[in-house]
């Protein structure tokens, strides 16, 4: 049987989750799209071999012919169309952020409460790079030791010229902070935001941002935010444990010996990066769906940890201070990932 | 429309590309199998949501639900079963060997051109692997100049006791003779085999050797053969150009800083190292055969061309002498290759 | 003509230099030793050719066969041995640190002011070391862009149990700071120190610790002491600047391919990593002297510089505060240091 | 006490040695040079402190200032300057080749002989490189298991238009032989060489060569040697053992991120690479000299072996064949080398 699955939102990011699943992954089909810009849904469904136009997200949410959810919209419209999902006990795959306030978050950490199982995935695809994963396993086997201190780097080529110093937080080192809390296994409970040098390449951006927070034993997390380097598109990981380092390598597959230098390309941007996280992410959520499972990735419990801790980067970032992370209790139906220990023990 | 394909040869391998074919790729169904022992075939269709078995690979061939036909039968079994699919005109995709001798390889390439377009495809999964084809690209894009040498190293941690001296040419070498022809776009046509002292690992195997083979314009290619060195599967190519070289860059994604080492895994089988090339080469097979192309990866004539280094290989391991290999003219119809420049020019 | 260097302080460290001047060095001969410790200093001078003992340091810095002095004594005597030396205008090379307190190194720039010229050099030898010196290069080249960030890692496989945390910051750190001005051109203004959840292979001792300091124009440096991680001495530094990043490579000389790994070794401790920096810093150190210039590397000035962070890391550390670091004004003297270019504009 | 060194032949190889023994090494000094070309050998001697000039080598090394004699005239003198040390009794560095043919080394080895004790050591300066020492390590502790391949690439920038091919072998890959005969601890038997497509870069030169050797156990050793590559001066080993490979690592002490590349630098030259070597290599010999040990170093028996490899390969690469290699008995001189096990068990 094929998975239905119906997306909102068919920007950049929808289209290519559309082309993913259509031409790449095995066991689903977009039966339904709707968009906030009618026209494009409509040219994205001409394109489908069976795919209806919806005029509305809600409307989408309860065709017959979906199954499941994925919703790729603007950040802002997250939280509606994931409650209307919730409400209509259909899987929902959410890009991140799962909603933009804390608030709102919760409101859908209680609608799936109330439901009883998960339904909600977060969009959090590096947890399902080969590579990441290769580091988790390397710590979860003890080759070196209890984790002490996590470095994390993210380096973008370029940003536009809309793109502000929050969003260093909130849409990049968001990504830092849940490969972080997934990597250590427990939570984070305070945040600093320096400030370094400004990177004059991105005119008065403040740019690059060092950010650490800690963990709730003490491990501490730094983020290197540096957002205009130029050089290429640039993730790097280092778990500093009891005995050792593990950390991600370069990924250039060919050594070039050329011109007195000796090495491998950098990734040029976060597609050719995580082009196949994106695809295994998917692949997994499709089987799980189809397996009647809701969802085992990341959860709605794993989004709101998320934006709670970029609301406090932004205000260390604003107020110059450490901020405290206090989540409060997590729900039980967390603690059943299938995927994961409990972080929160 | 979902491609039908079936798979003649049930066992380790076949199971395998059936897996692929119906869990992970995107297009394609099994729909029906054979196998030599009948009751392998049964227990694998079994497992199959509408998978008939055929008694004979020659029934399944004539099967009308069958689009496509995989052969990953014995090696002596290919040209029978490729011969018939192409009397059926149905694409067929034959793990490597094409054939066990060059005169049946020959048969086969009569078949086809007699025929009039491609339908054969040979399993050479390295030209999908992302590295080789980064390889291929810094050639192409001549940031080595011209290539005049090429260092292949094929190392396999261990081989079973029944492994002689001859298949390290004809089923380990034979991929890198395949990888060499394809970066280098020329046919080879001398080949010398020079053993190296023996592994004492491998009892009285005749391992590691080194091959000396030469193309038409002179780029002198070696290939060692280590096959029972221990310490992982470890596939290397240099080519060493005019200003420079490209090679395979080590692959391990994490970087491990433990106990006086600074270092990354090594893959531990063929399975880890060519799990992905397998599943790109049978999408772009199944995408090309589902657009009626019939096959644009490897075709009969590489198949032939490796059969023929091969056997000039096993010739020149006994001899001690240099062998030259004369392939006579390459048909017309494997000029049009659409992946690849002309080979013969 | 060959340098009559006298040697205060014939411990470990002393002996070592003295081998070094002695058997490996070119241009210099140890004429003269003391130590507290009488009969060390007659052992030592016994299996020298012509050294005499002199009973006291300031006794050793009078005799006239002494050319310049080297400082290796323990730290709280540094300051009256170099007044000593300023005092009888004789060159003086003194182990870091110049003196244990900035009121100590204070008197010494006041002395080595009113002498009006440099005679005075520090021992931090990471300045010689040929991979920091690639490194300061790079970034003069310009190859990486505006340095804005500099994340040094200062790891050592074990430490005594007398060690204490204000040691991470005063006896290890220090030359993560001195090289950070080096590198950087520029004053460190701030400093904070963050302890990381506790290496319990260390008992009690608060490690590792996250040292943020920040430079006049606002690089942010940042220092990861971790003093107990096993693994080996690992000296790790990435300069980040606007369009890229220069870090120091791993050093292993060979590469091991065994038991599914693929690595170099890391050096085991501080003497294998800057055996040959040691050699160099002496060696260019005794060609200054010889030639007239009284000292060329590491003045008065940057070890008052890196005492001062020092004293700053050491409150930092026990209040959790970011500490402001006021050196007052450099003496012109130190601007004209021929190696350097001004630290201060 | 300080060595007297007399140096025959102060072209830019002796002129660079003369500064190493007289600015960087510890323990002797320049006391007389010869030239065929006098004027040369009166401004070298000039900006010596007490270095005499004379006439001949033969009357320098009857000065009774010369405790030792260094030889880096032009190749075809070393003969003479070499037996008339060792008619003086006098320790002899002789820059490689020992002798430009085997007659001639061989003359000098029935005089040594004669002599009754080792006086000759032969310039091989890669024994001498920290990193072909740590190899050596590898290879002795059994990291790798019984050695059973030994690749090697000697890859130039460019030569100039008066380098031949018999020169790629005789001046070139000399110094692999060596290292070959070093490493494995046994004498190369046979010889092949094989042309590989000519490099333009080059015009007319045959370039690049593969030399295929085998050590008397069957080790095969292959060594490419291209003269023109472009990119850097590249040197590159890897020993294939039983379980494991050892090779050296590529040596850039800086990795630059930089234009979507991340790598190290390939040295520029020769000097550049080897420049620790020679250091290492002539305080040696000064050492073991000044200890009355006479030559610790490459022998006479190493000189005669690698110039008899040579002229092996010469003849192979002329006439296509396989060429075998005699080197008749090792008078048991040459068995009590103190840096050596016996070769030749």
């Amino acid at each position: 049987m094929t998975l239905g699955v119906g997306v909102i939102g068919t920007g950049m990011i929808g289209q290519d989750h559309i082309r993913r699943i259509t031409e790449v992954l095995s066991g689903a089909d977009v039966v339904a799209v709707s968009d906030v810009n009618a026209e494009t849904a409509e040219q994205v469904a001409a394109r489908l071999k069976h795919a209806s136009v919806r005029a509305t997200g809600e409307e989408l949410v309860k065709d017959d012919s979906v199954d499941a959810v994925l919703v790729c919209s603007s950040g802002p419209t997250h939280e509606e169309y994931v409650l209307a999902a919730i409400q209509a006990g259909k899987p929902v795959f959410c890009e991140k952020p799962l909603a933009t306030t804390t608030a709102a978050c919760r409101n859908i950490l209680q609608a799936e409460v109330a439901h009883g199982s998960r339904l909600v995935q977060v969009g959090f695809m590096r947890r399902y790079d080969a590579a990441y994963r290769v580091l988790k396993d390397v710590v979860r086997r003890g080759e070196i030791g209890a984790p002490l201190m996590f470095h994390s780097g993210h380096r973008n080529p370029s940003v536009p010229s809309t793109y502000t110093s929050d969003m260093a937080i909130v849409d990049t080192a968001v990504h830092d902070f849940d490969v972080a809390r997934w990597l250590l296994e427990e939570e984070l409970v305070a945040i600093r935001v320096i400030p370094a040098k400004r990177n004059t390449r991105g005119g008065a951006l403040t740019d690059p941002l060092l950010t650490v927070a800690e963990t709730k034993s003490g491990v501490l997390v730094t983020v290197e935010t540096s957002v205009n380097i130029g050089y290429g598109y640039d993730i790097r990981a280092e778990l500093v444990g009891e005995s050792g380092t593990a950390s991600l390598a370069d990924r250039g597959p060919v050594v070039l010996r050329s011109q007195n230098q000796v090495g491998v390309a950098v990734p040029r941007d976060w597609r050719e990066r995580f082009l196949v996280a994106y695809d295994v992410e998917f692949q997994e959520w499709i089987n799980a769906v189809a397996a009647g499972q809701g969802a085992t990735g990341p959860s709605s419990w794993d989004g709101y940890a998320a934006q709670a801790v970029c609301e406090a980067g932004v205000q260390a970032l604003h107020s110059g201070e450490r901020i405290g992370i206090d989540l409060g209790d997590r729900p039980s139906l967390y603690f059943a990932d299938r995927n994961e220990r409990a972080l929160d023990t």
